[in-house]
C-alpha cells in the first residue's frame, strides 16, 4: 500500500468528484466493509464527511459500538471486490477472508485501511442520533487521511494510469471510471 | 430543453455517480443559481437528497423562505457556466441575465430548471433545522425528476455525445468529465 498523509485542509478534494467509497470498520474482534456511494464532504476545515449506511447492515452496527469509519476510495482495479462487497454481508461471511482483501491498521483507530484504495478518511463519528435513525445519515469528522501519491500529490489527481482511476457506481454492476480532466478559464 | 419525466423511484440513478450540480431556487420575484459538489441522494422512494448550502448564500436565503430547491445535473458543455455560477453571488449580480442562463418553468415548484443541464430533480425542503443551522445540510424528497433522454433513459446513462457528459469538480476550475463505462459481473 503507497500512501501518503494529506493535510486535512485538503481532504475534501479526495471525495469532491464523488467517487464510491468503501466504509470500513472494527470493534473489539469483528471488522467489515461495505459499499457507499452515498457520501460526501460535508466541510472543509475541520474536515466533516456525510454517509449513508443502512440499519440493518454490520456496518452500521460495528460504527454504532466503535464511534468509528473510515471512508476508503477504490480504483478501477478494484471494482470486483467493490461488487462484491457491496453483494453480500458481514453478518454471513467473512468479506476479507472471502474476498482476498488485504489491509492495514488504521492510524487513528482501528478500522482498517483497504489494500488497493487510491484514498483513505479516516473518521469518528460526530453523533447525531436523529439523523442516524431516520435517515440512516451518518456526519464523521476526518482525523487522518491519506492517499497514493501514484494519483494523488500536491492536491491534484492525476489519472495516467487507467487502472488507478478513481469510479462511480451507477448500477446493476455498472459503473463509470473517473474521466478526462478539463479546466475552464475563470473570468 | 429536451427533457422526459424519471420515475420516481429513479431518481437516485441520476445523481448516483456523484456529478456536480447546479441548485436553482426562486421566492416572489428573486431567484437564483449555485454550484455544489457537495450533493448525494439520501434514500431511494420516496426519493430523497442531501445538500450542503452555505448560509451566506442568496441561495439559502431563498431556499429557507420558499422550502424549495431544484439540483440541476450540468454536462460539460456549459462547464464554463457552471464555474461562473460558483464565482460570483445572486445577491450582486442577476447570474441568469449576467451568464446568458437559460431557464424553464419548474413543474412542481417555482424554482427554474436550467438550460443545458441533463438532468433535474425538483424538490421540497424536509425541515431540519438542526442540520440546517449547525451544518448547512439541507435534506430535500425529490418531488418531479427529469432528464435529457439523449444521455439518460430506460434508467441508464449513455454518454455518446462528449459534450453531453456529465461533470465532476475537482478545484481551481478543473473539472472531471464523466469517464467511461465498464461492467463488473456479480458473483
Amino acid at each position: 500500500m503507497q500512501r501518503q498523509a494529506v493535510a486535512l485542509e485538503a481532504a475534501y478534494l479526495l471525495m469532491n468528484h464523488g467517487p464510491v467509497t468503501l466504509v470500513s470498520t472494527a470493534h473489539g474482534e469483528r471488522r467489515n466493509v461495505m459499499a457507499a456511494s452515498w457520501a460526501m464532504p460535508l466541510d472543509f476545515s475541520p474536515p466533516k464527511v456525510a454517509v449513508v449506511v443502512d440499519r440493518t447492515t454490520l456496518t452500521r452496527e460495528l460504527i454504532e459500538a466503535s464511534g468509528r469509519f473510515t471512508l476508503n476510495i477504490p480504483c478501477r482495479a478494484i471494482a470486483g471486490q467493490v461488487l462484491a462487497v457491496g453483494s453480500c454481508t458481514g453478518r454471513e461471511v467473512d468479506k476479507f477472508a472471502t474476498l482476498g482483501i488485504a489491509t492495514a491498521p488504521g492510524s487513528v483507530g482501528d478500522a482498517p485501511l483497504i489494500d488497493g484504495c487510491v484514498a483513505w478518511l479516516e473518521c469518528r463519528v460526530i453523533s447525531e442520533p436523529h439523523n442516524e435513525q431516520r435517515y440512516d445519515l451518518f456526519l464523521g469528522e476526518v482525523l487522518a487521511a491519506w492517499a497514493d501519491p501514484r494519483v494523488f500529490a500536491d492536491g491534484r489527481w492525476r489519472f495516467d494510469d487507467d487502472a488507478l482511476r478513481t469510479i462511480h457506481y451507477l448500477a446493476g454492476g455498472n459503473f463509470l471510471a473517473s474521466g478526462d480532466p478539463f479546466t475552464v478559464a475563470g473570468e
